[in-house]
C-alpha cells in the first residue's frame, strides 16, 4: 500500500467526490463551515501569510446581486445552491505578517511598497488555499462546485467596494441533488503529466 | 460532528501535518508518487483542463542544477530531500481539451490565440492542483515542503528550455527527519478570514 490514508477517505476526498451541478435544499450550517475552516487554516502558505479571504453569501439580497454577476451557464446553480462562497485574496495580506510570521520582525515592511509582488504572492497562495478548501468541503461530506465564469470586476466592486480583496473563484456548496453530475471526463495519465529527470 | 472525514485522517492531512525542513534518507518510490498522482488527477479544474505538470528531480546531476537556482535558505533542504518536485503549468494546456473536455468540440480553438488567458487560467488551476498535491503527498504519509524562493527564470530555462512549461513552486518530499519542524506559527481565526453577507 503506497498510501497511508484509508480507502474510504481517498474516495470521499478524491475518487468519488464530484463537482455537483444540482443540490438538495439541506442548509449548510455555520458549524459546518467553521469546522471546514478549522482544517483549511492549518495547510501551508508561503511565510504562513494565509491570504485567502472567504465571503459566504447567505442573504437572499446578496445572493441575487451575485447571480447578476455570474455567467449565463452558472446563474441557475448559483441561485439554487444551499450556500455560495466568494473566495479570493487580501492584497494587503502583508499587514498580518507581524502576527502570523512573528519570528521575522520587519517582514511586513519588505512588502509595503511592493504591490505587484503582493498581488502575485497573494493570488498564488490563496489559490493553494482554495485547493485545500475544496478538499475540506468534501471532508464535511459536501460537494463543492467551483466556478470561474463571472464578471470579476463586477464582483470586486459590488462585494468589496474599493477595498483590498480580489475574487479568485465562486464556489457552490451543498449536498448533491438529483442528476448532480455529468459523466466523469477523462483524466490525464501519469505519463502525460509527470517527467522524471 | 460537522465533518464526515474521520479524526485520524483530519490529523494526517491537516492538523498534524507540517512543512518539514529536514528529512530521513528513506527514498520516495515510484509507486508512491504514482499513487499520489492517482488521487490528484480526480480533483477539479476549470474545463477539466488539468494544467499541472510535475518534474521529479531524481538524478544527482539534475538535483545539483536545481539547487543552483534555489535561494540560499532553501539550498540545503533541496539538496537533502529524498525527492524534489518542480511543479508548474503547461501554457499550452488547451491542446488537451479535445481529450479532457470532449463534450465541447471547438473549445480548444477558443484559446488558440489567447496566450494571456491561457497563462491566467493555467497558473490558477495548476495552483489549485498544487494544493491538492500537497494534501495527497500527506495522504502517502509523507511531508511536503513547498518553496517559493528560487530563480524562476533560471528554473524555466534550465529545465524546460524554451518550452511551454512554467514553474510555480518547488516541493521537497520525504519522511520528516530530526528537528524537522519549527514551532507552529499562528493561524488566522475564522472571523479574521470569513465575512458573511
Amino acid at each position: 500500500m503506497s498510501l497511508v490514508l484509508d480507502a474510504a477517505a481517498q474516495d470521499l476526498l478524491f475518487r468519488e467526490a464530484r463537482t455537483a451541478n444540482t443540490f438538495t435544499d439541506e442548509p449548510v450550517s455555520e458549524e459546518q463551515v467553521q469546522a471546514i475552516y478549522d482544517l483549511v487554516k492549518y495547510a501551508p502558505t508561503a511565510m504562513n501569510a494565509q491570504p485567502l479571504r472567504i465571503t459566504f453569501v447567505r442573504s437572499p439580497e446578496a445572493r441575487e446581486r451575485l447571480v447578476g454577476h455570474m455567467a449565463e451557464g452558472n446563474k441557475a446553480k448559483t441561485a439554487s445552491a444551499p450556500l455560495v462562497a466568494i473566495v479570493g485574496y487580501d492584497t494587503d495580506w502583508h499587514e498580518e505578517l507581524p502576527k502570523v510570521f512573528p519570528h521575522a520582525p520587519g517582514a511586513k515592511e519588505n512588502f509595503d511598497n511592493a504591490a505587484e509582488v503582493r498581488h502575485g504572492m497573494g493570488s498564488f497562495n490563496a489559490s493553494l488555499q482554495i485547493g485545500y478548501l475544496i478538499i475540506a468541503i468534501r471532508a464535511a461530506g459536501l460537494a463543492a462546485g467551483p466556478m470561474a465564469g463571472y464578471d470579476a470586476e463586477g464582483v470586486n466592486k459590488d462585494f468589496f467596494g474599493d477595498g483590498a480583496h480580489k475574487v479568485l473563484a465562486v464556489i457552490n456548496i451543498g449536498r448533491p441533488g438529483p442528476d448532480a453530475w455529468f459523466p466523469r471526463s477523462p483524466r490525464l495519465e501519469y505519463d502525460e503529466v509527470v517527467t522524471t529527470v
